[in-house]
């Protein structure tokens, strides 16, 4: 199984298009150790050949660009992709818009839970999908499904699970009071595991707080792409970007007693990744004191074009 | 006045994802002669500080990225960027779905025909655009519109007209024959005029035919940005792409009696440039006897990049 990182940054991606802060500016002006990274989605393949995106970001044509392993193959048919499935985790615009790049009659599934197929189904711009090729599949929860898509059996198996989160910003509905309006399905994490030699990993790039639950789900797995959005969680209070915490967007930080650092210590996890990863985290410079840190606990910052073999 | 070309390429870009054609496979592979091109998309400004966006293709982020006079200043605030409006000429998704990237809380305007901010309105991703700071402005028709965004007078002033087109791609209603459910405002043309000199231009990125009424407008005219999709109407039928004619699609083609060059020949414009090329199209190779055939009528073939100041 072969998985990269199209894109390692969360919405807004790194820099972000109207910030001027500390981070955003290194990378805007190219300073070495502050790597630019497009927005966020992984993109996995059991034989090397055919292909399943996991979440489908806004950059997603700069990333198929970059990245030939999604080209079609040079002496195929006409029109043609290895893309044959997506399989989306929220309905944040981060993670759904880059299905509008997926257009010209190509037929691939589209696996989404039932709230963000919802989102979908009601946004007549993903009719560029046109519905008689582009299978949207509802995702069952807590249950095994094998991917398929364009007639080919991708020989993986995913696992939806429901974790701690948000409601997508825009569909955020303040008068459902502190969680507004979130409900079962808005944001999930994946087991992906292939089906011939049972080896999987966890893909979890929204996540409000590690609970019991998820804790006992990924411990002792062999690999984990996690939610990485803030270091801590006022930061961009602190760096007079946005009023908001991580905790009122739906994303645990990696630092502190509740993050995501300290709760996958105890938790025998072979390598840990961080994806989603906001342009105010720190540990998005090479060279920063924090990215020493995560390192130190045994973490990777995950980086567009990242490839891990399992 | 100055004036970028942001993205040249149609609907898929140059390369298209999923497209093997001759001329695709040649960007893809970096052949000399065929650069590749973003998303449609043009930007303007009379002050040489302040920008309006002609569009907001997919690749917007991108876009922005290789286009530093877009950057926020980088002594200015936390948060700022020197987009002050967006204009959308119809709502093809290679126009619209750009808006997402201009996310964050940045206060600008954005203006459109009743029938494409319908559109908008109707599709919960575009609330990403936080309503208190993103105005919604309904464009007249044949009326000029002084532009304004952010509390800036922005110094141009836009005269939106109707041409022959066609409704977007996902809009389509086969029931209602065989235009589709066209209605005035779902293509639009525009006179960009610099309010201080009166110096003016021509932006009409989607036209299904030059008529006798667009012809007398566009006649005289300092310099046009013209639908340049195709340069034969049956281009992709021939290259066995997709069954579909220019016609069909609601573009012009470059060549034949009722093409964009035979039709503006006779017309005295200075300056002529095609935009919203698509990938089939030969004019995108430097060297091929089409790109000849137009330079030789006095044509332009637009590019990523290219500045134009009047």
């Amino acid at each position: 199984m072969l998985i990269k990182v199209l894109g390692a940054a969360a919405g807004g991606g790194y820099p972000q298009w109207n910030c001027n802060g500390r981070m955003s500016k290194r990378a805007r002006f190219k300073e070495p150790g502050c790597l630019p990274r497009t927005q966020s989605s992984l993109t996995v393949s059991a034989n090397g050949k055919d292909w399943v995106l996991l979440n489908a970001s806004p950059d997603l044509r700069q990333q198929i660009n970059e990245t030939p392993e999604l080209w079609p193959e040079a002496d195929g048919p006409m029109r043609q992709s290895p893309i044959k499935a997506v399989v989306l985790t929220n309905g944040d615009v981060d993670h759904i818009i880059g299905l509008v790049n997926l257009r010209e009659g190509q037929p691939f599934s589209l696996y989404a839970s039932d709230r963000v197929l919802a989102t979908i189904n009601s946004n007549s711009v993903f009719n560029i999908l046109n519905p008689e090729k582009v299978e949207r599949i509802e995702l069952a929860i807590d249950e095994p499904t094998a991917l398929s898509g364009a007639g080919v059996d991708l020989g993986l198996t995913i696992e939806a699970f429901d974790v701690p989160g948000k409601v997508a910003l825009y569909l955020e509905d303040a008068s459902k009071g502190d969680n507004f309006g979130t409900e079962k399905g808005d944001t999930i994490g994946l087991k992906v595991t292939e089906t011939a030699t049972g080896k999987s990993f966890f893909y979890i790039p929204g996540c409000a707080a590690v609970d019991g639950p998820l804790a006992e789900r990924i411990r002792g797995s062999e690999l984990i792409f996690l939610d990485g959005t803030l270091y801590t969680d006022d930061e961009m209070l602190v760096q007079g970007l946005m009023p908001k915490t991580g905790a009122r967007m739906g994303h645990i930080s990696m630092s502190g007693p509740d993050g995501s650092v300290a709760a996958l210590e105890p938790l025998d996890i072979k390598r840990k990744v961080f994806v989603h990863i906001n342009n105010s985290n720190p540990t998005l410079d090479d060279n920063s004191p924090e990215r020493k840190a995560v390192e130190k606990a045994g973490w990777e910052v995950g980086f567009d074009g990242m490839e891990v073999r399992l």
